[in-house]
């Protein structure tokens, strides 16, 4: 194991020695602030406490589900004070890396989406065209009619140039047979995130990965993944918020997202919370996928462990 | 590259030295008789060929979506002669497997399918009990309702100790949750096949592993497989027919199922056909997943070319 993680939760000089370490905090939400509809105990005070210290709060997010608008509804019924600029999503992170970086020339650039109307308010604020996504008609089981017009090419879009994967609670067979045969016909494969699941009610349920990972075992290639820990997402953060990395901290439940895309992004420091998908067996063990610089047991233990 | 294939196609030396080889031929269906509804040219002549000269014709299929007593019917509706002891499906595989093999012990010993008609109808001949499958209750879309149950197990059956994967066309949301679930709950992880796509209507299409591999991806560990290329279908084969395997032939258009079945069982032999999935560049690239003993482009020319 890499040097073992500094454990945070009732040391308020270790409290205060890692907030004078960073500018800005890049922050997971599902897990970390909430899980569910359930916001975690002294999530919005801490959130408030760094802020009123000069801190920078950005929430980075792979839920591909919901655009930064409907992010930040979400988070303020939740009571969680935010701007719509201090969210950077998996949507938002994809939306801006076909419209600036693919830029697929006319008129094959329509992007085929399986996933949820935030990918879709994301592509349309970067005036991307798209089909699939929320669309009633691929909300329905295959019939004999759509296999033949998907196997000779009838039902399909000539302009569809890009299949963009998300998480979708509508996924069916319809929609993957449709995303198979763009991407078999040389569609470019783009996946919002990878996460294997996504947690919901406290427990777990299929992310995005779930939809992504059909595809790739069809298609035998790997997407291009637009969130945690794809350094593309960082290199688009660091872009919008001119950044310093080393005074830059990733706080995160996840080791395989966000403490690897802390990491590898070469952040000052990456913090682990244990209210979400890893536990401290998991940075212990012999293959662990990365290790965090600290830990505590709940966000809010940053606050309550500072005083 | 192993030794490369001789080709029979108009070969009639080559084609009565082979046949000579064998008593009993292992034949896949999809891509080798047919694909979709479009019988090959040749088929049933050939069938009746191998019969008059004594051979024993056994139809081995990954496909889970038909009960052997359906897939006689697919046989018949084409023309093909056949009986239902000929049929070996992955469904009726795992069927056995569960029932003489994982013996799971009352009253936790239901299965929740992940599948069509044809798994259900196999489980019922064996007795076995489950749920899922083509049941309506399941066929929808996932409800808040749903998240909660899921998540905290009032909607789960207890009595679930087996989850049973395959190919259907009805795949969603809310039955993946179900399936995961119990898998994080401890039930025995199993596929009827793990072939990641579907010949139909002389394309591709989501095959079992795409149902499979989401599950594979959450749970972190892979299912026991009941399909070509798994060992355990070939013993059963085995068992059932009595067969010398030295003087047995796999028949197929796919290397990494069927051929690999073949090889990896120590048959006497394997002919490649080029009517479906793999052609001859795949089996010469160097990483060529297997290679067949024999090939024909179709195979009618084995009656064609006899003579």
């Amino acid at each position: 194991m890499a040097q073992p993680p500094k454990y945070l939760t009732g040391d308020s000089a270790a409290i205060n020695d890692f907030i004078d370490k960073f500018d800005v905090f890049l922050i997971d939400c599902d897990g970390v602030l909430w899980s569910g509809d359930h916001l975690f105990e002294g999530v919005v005070e801490t959130l408030e406490w760094l802020r009123s210290k000069g801190k920078r709060t950005v929430f980075v997010t792979n839920n591909s589900t919901k655009s930064r608008a409907e992010y930040l509804q979400k988070l303020k019924k939740l009571g969680i004070p935010g701007d719509v600029e201090e969210i950077f999503g998996s949507s938002y992170s994809a939306a801006i890396y076909i419209s600036r970086i693919l830029k697929l020339p006319a008129p094959k650039n329509k992007v085929f989406v399986l996933g949820e109307a935030g990918i879709e308010n994301e592509l349309r604020t970067e005036n991307i065209p798209f089909i699939g996504g929320t669309d009633r008609n691929f909300r329905r089981e295959i019939t004999p009619d759509d296999f033949q017009g998907i196997a000779d090419g009838s039902l399909l879009d000539p302009d569809v140039g890009c299949v963009l994967a998300g998480l979708d609670f509508h996924i069916n067979y319809l929609k993957l047979s449709h995303a198979y045969q763009y991407l078999r016909r040389g569609a470019v494969f783009l996946a919002t995130n990878l996460d294997s699941t996504f947690p919901m009610n406290h427990n777990f349920f299929p992310g995005a990965g779930s939809v992504v990972v059909p595809l790739t075992n069809m298609i035998g290639k790997q997407p291009v993944a637009l969130g945690k820990p794809s350094q593309a997402m960082l290199d688009a953060i660091e872009g919008k918020f001119q950044l310093d990395r080393g005074r830059t901290c990733m706080i995160g439940d996840r080791l395989n997202t966000d403490i690897k895309f802390g990491i590898e992004g070469k952040l000052g420091g990456t913090l682990a919370v244990l209210t979400g998908v890893n536990k401290k067996e998991d940075w212990e063990a012999e293959d662990a996928v990365a290790v965090p610089g600290y830990y505590v047991d709940k966000l809010g233990d940053l606050l309550a462990g500072a005083q």
